[in-house]
């Protein structure tokens, strides 16, 4: 099974990766990018866990070591059986 | 209106930092990780931009910045209106 995380920055958190792309967008000519945000995302290939036990082990992992609750959020989803 | 580009290793390409995550994951205790590849998620607000100008941006942007087409891949689709 296939798992996609997506890691944002919390809207309240500054993104200077984002806006470094913002003002190189900008100065190719790109106009009309307001904001730019970077985030991660992490895909998990996991064998032999069960349907029902991803999300307590997605949340877990995501608790233990992929997401920093403090600054980030995370939304996850299974992208393949 | 808000565009989300994903941008992934092409599968061919050695992942490191997946590699770390797959085995710090390991480390504390979580079985059945068989891989992991860590992406970039991008974030765009587009004002004053039509929907019919949006692939041709989207596609010109991560030609000339945000993808490096030699060991990367993109997929993109509009998350708000």
């Amino acid at each position: 099974m296939r798992v996609r995380i997506i890691v944002n920055l919390k809207p309240s958190v500054l993104d200077p990766q984002g806006k470094a792309v913002r003002a190189a967008l900008k100065s190719l000519g790109f106009e009309g990018v307001d904001d730019v945000r970077v985030g991660k995302v992490i895909y998990l290939n996991l064998t032999g866990v069960d349907r029902g036990q991803v999300k307590e082990m997605v949340e877990e992992m995501c608790a233990k070591l992929l997401v920093n609750p403090v600054i980030e959020t995370y939304e996850w989803e299974i992208v393949e059986d």
